[in-house]
């Protein structure tokens, strides 16, 4: 992939898969359809969770529909992704998760069997995070206008915390820390559906984030943002809290917690593995006073255990972000560019 | 339809299109599927909405799918139905609507134009019962995995007064109304889908229900339980809550709203117009002294203009619901058997 060469900017007539991506078409989608449309301060923050006003208490709100191929795979199912995804989102604002909802869209024709595999693990989930599924609804449509099993989760959460975490609280100096190794989510997938093997089954990250994050926030970190690191990977996730803020990024290469064999199959197969999705992974925007003390918290999380501190936020600079390679050149890190993988999530 | 042959009570190998009809194989569903698996008591209120505490505010949090075909019909389209559907289901637990979410799962090759128009039309709804759409999320399919656009919206709301809207709040001897002509929903999405044509247009009821439902309450009335008639029709939604609070019901068949119209394109075709689906439609239960005087609120309503008084709650008698026929005789009103019409919403 160039990344020197990003897609023409034109607007397209009909919706292609990159538009779900994660990169820089869905934010020409967002940009030019949605938030045009759905104009309201909420959806301005432009992060993974609205954050509202409810008779003096914060309460973050999100949504995500999953459509992920096959539904099951190494690590995890569609039904674990559903509510860890969500649960996700909500931690992302600094959220207690609280309540989620659950919407099917089901193929005529589903084997019974598979909807209860499905719904028990994602019940599995949501008791392993503690956050029931208080509400739900099924649609069943004709066969050959779905694929087996579509879901949309919701989720309500509480912030309990005086901090505003949300991209425009970054600041120049600012260190990024990822919580473990990246691109495993998208390996993972990738492995089953072209029915590749590898010396190791590469399982994807697929983890509830929450009790990570509050545990950061109930050590005193002033935790500026947080982005799970998602479709698209580190790359466009970085590339859009960057822009959103009016700031760039430092990455250190050396720094970036990838496994060798995720490093390998990316190498043999034409993945950059900073654009690849996780499903566990998330970066934190921390004052570069409080970075030590950050690491070690994430460090001591079961979740965190190869936590790194991979670079920093500057001023404004020729890019949204730039990365030392290993050899010690510098170059640009774009926003992925048309799709990777589609149906990752 | 012959009511009084229910489907076998066989547990299904696949999810057949009936499964997501409204009616016993979808209820068959919830209690095999997803009651058992997601068990909360959230969840066992058996409501349109859940209702959590939150920090000692009661907040509504409900979802709904949406996968209507065709996606614009005379009357609205998939936009208005995913803004006002959701603002409904809040709106029957007494909610005052806060906030909507929205997950788009688009098929690949969607004209951008077909887009741009439901989310225009999704905006103007929301604009219309004053909801913002605060959070969204975007998926795409492969082609011939989706069929163009399916909308999840997900609402959270306010409940700002102190009574508890729901089935197992109704009594014998309450009174029934419903807030205007049954059917046109169902009649008019049948009507464009088989390219039927009737003397004048049938247009979707389609509509937002919270501010109707809103002045019932702040007028005083003891609301016991709202409902609002989609899937599966009047009939299917009194057999619900007949079902959930252990009583049963009386329908007198003159009283029930139906327009002319509907009325012969229903005998035209087969269907039970107390079996068709509604999107501007309820039910509410309130105590025999107050019944006059919700009626007069509701007619006093543009949206409840054909306001009507509709039948009565009783103890528990030989079926949950009974409707004396226009002729004088009294039969069983079943819950939905089998699909009447697949994609109705």
């Amino acid at each position: 992939m160039d990344l020197f060469c990003p897609l023409p900017k034109s607007n397209y007539p009909h919706v292609l898969l990159a538009h779900g991506g994660g990169g820089t078409l869905m934010h020409q989608l967002l940009k030019r359809v949605f938030l045009p449309a759905f104009a309201n301060d909420a959806l301005r923050q432009n992060h993974d969770s609205a954050v509202l006003d409810l008779n003096g208490t914060r309460v973050a709100f999100t949504t995500d529909s999953y459509v992920v191929r096959p539904l099951f795979f190494p690590g995890g199912d569609i039904g674990a992704l559903a509510v860890n995804g969500t649960v996700n989102d909500l931690a992302m604002s600094g959220a207690r998760p609280l309540a989620l909802s659950a919407g099917f869209i089901l193929e005529e024709g589903l084997a019974m069997e598979t909807l209860e595999r499905v719904v028990g693990s994602m019940q599995s989930a949501a008791e392993a995070v503690g956050v029931p599924i208080v509400t739900g609804d099924t649609k069943v449509v004709d066969k050959g206008k779905g694929d087996g099993i579509f879901i949309n989760t919701a989720g309500i959460g509480v912030i309990e915390h005086s901090l505003h975490i949300n991209p425009r609280q970054i600041q120049a100096g600012d260190h990024i820390l990822v919580n473990g190794d990246l691109g495993r989510h998208g390996i993972a997938i990738l492995a089953v559906r072209e029915g590749l093997e590898f010396e190791t089954t590469i399982a994807s990250d697929c983890a509830p984030l929450a009790d990570c994050v509050l545990q950061l926030i109930a050590a005193g970190i002033e935790v500026h943002c947080l982005r799970d690191l998602t479709r698209g990977g580190l790359a466009s996730a970085l590339n859009e809290i960057a822009e959103t803020a009016g700031l760039s990024m430092a990455l250190n290469e050396n720094s970036i917690p990838v496994r060798e064999d995720v490093r390998g199959a990316c190498e043999l197969m034409g993945f950059d593995p900073l654009y690849v999705a996780n499903e566990g992974r998330f970066a934190a925007f921390v004052p570069a006073a409080q970075a030590d003390h950050a690491l070690e918290i994430l460090s001591a999380h079961p979740l965190g255990q190869g936590a790194a501190l991979i670079g920093q936020v500057t001023p404004k600079a020729v890019a949204p972000v730039l990365l030392q390679s290993r050899i010690g050149a510098t170059r640009i890190v774009d926003m992925l560019s048309g799709e990777q993988l589609p149906r990752i999530c």
